[in-house]
């Protein structure tokens, strides 16, 4: 049996979402750190600020213990989306160190526009994924090799875990924490942080506001 | 008419709870910043490490912009809970910048343990107030002087708005977001982040499980 914790590379870039980080991040760290350990990981190792809604404004800094050149090989990754998806779809660092940890990781999630990232580098080619509702072309454009789709809370295809915006992060990673190790702990995640938890993976309440913003913003 | 955003001053401390801070932060932050501006504070300026799990360990870090000492009078204040509240209940620096910070702020606000915190400065005898359900004797030791409300995902008296575990922040938030800023607001901002809002605060799924955790800890 092993007895070594995961470890979780949770991946900061400027203008991240806080719920998509912190909601995964919260029933990860309740889960324990004999079965799995959270480590913070951007471009560069240190300060991080994340987005305050969609216009690309910054708020409250996060450290990231660990920068692209110097992160271990992580067990689980983890990629948030916010309105600095944008820049990090032309960033060839943040393509290149997703590709690599993504080719030795168990499992790779991703949650909003963190699939965007994540079909940029590829990485999504001929797999079911979803992601944010609102401005769900964001990911679309990325690749036509991915098969979208435009109802689910959250997709499981293969290793790749892809969830819809921001909240549905923390219900799909209850289904990682289930599939990891084992439904009591999922539950016992969910009655720690008095979360109710919706188990249903296809069942998406904001499917009906396909594109909305990113109509607003004149993405499509 | 007020043009200047309402600052809010969210407070750190080692071992606070990811999720009871940046859930809230989350939506303030979906509502713009123009009508609201988040500030991050603790009893020093600098890097505050998360708890992980109950029993003290901690895990990512956040930077707090401002410290007790410099920190401006803010409008809005917000305190999370955490494995760390037991510390900062015997914390004399702590305590009096909550009396200090509630004596002038419109809102004072509190998800989980965070209320104890403010039972313990006083700030909430003769009020209505609730707490994280698993470890609710942590609150309630603090003070007799306080209606503590079993059943309830958070509780609004007066200036004062408490919240049950975790999650449940996010609910006080939109409620809060509803009140100062109108439902299409707090509408919005759930829509945004994809979050079911539950908007009754007197429907509690978890009140069943009072103090659950502290009788394993121990505690009560």
């Amino acid at each position: 049996m092993n007895t070594q914790p995961l470890q979780l590379g949770a991946v900061l870039y400027p203008g991240f979402e806080m719920l998509d980080y912190f909601g995964p991040l919260e029933l990860f760290s309740v889960v324990g750190s004999s079965l799995v350990n959270i480590n913070t990981v951007a471009q560069e190792s240190g300060p991080v600020a994340a987005a305050i809604g969609s216009e690309g404004a910054l708020g409250p800094k996060v450290i990231a213990d660990y920068g692209f050149d110097d992160a271990p090989a992580f067990d689980i990754l983890l990629v948030p989306g916010g309105s600095g998806t944008l820049t990090e779809l032309e960033n060839p660092a943040m393509l290149d160190f997703l590709r690599a940890q993504s080719e030795t990781a168990q499992w790779v999630s991703s949650v909003c526009t963190g699939s965007a990232l994540l079909a940029k580098a590829g990485l999504l080619d001929g797999l079911r994924a979803t992601s944010n509702k609102q401005v769900f072309a964001i990911a679309t454009m990325q690749s036509d090799k991915v098969e979208w789709v435009e109802a689910a809370r959250w997709v499981e295809d293969g290793k790749y875990f892809t969830s819809s915006g921001v909240s549905a992060g923390m219900d799909m990673s209850l289904a990682m924490i289930e599939k990891l190790f084992g439904s009591e702990a999922a539950e016992m995640a969910a009655s720690y942080t008095e979360y109710t938890w919706h188990r249903d993976a296809d069942s998406d309440p904001f499917a009906d506001e396909l594109n909305v913003l990113a109509k607003q913003l004149g993405m499509v």
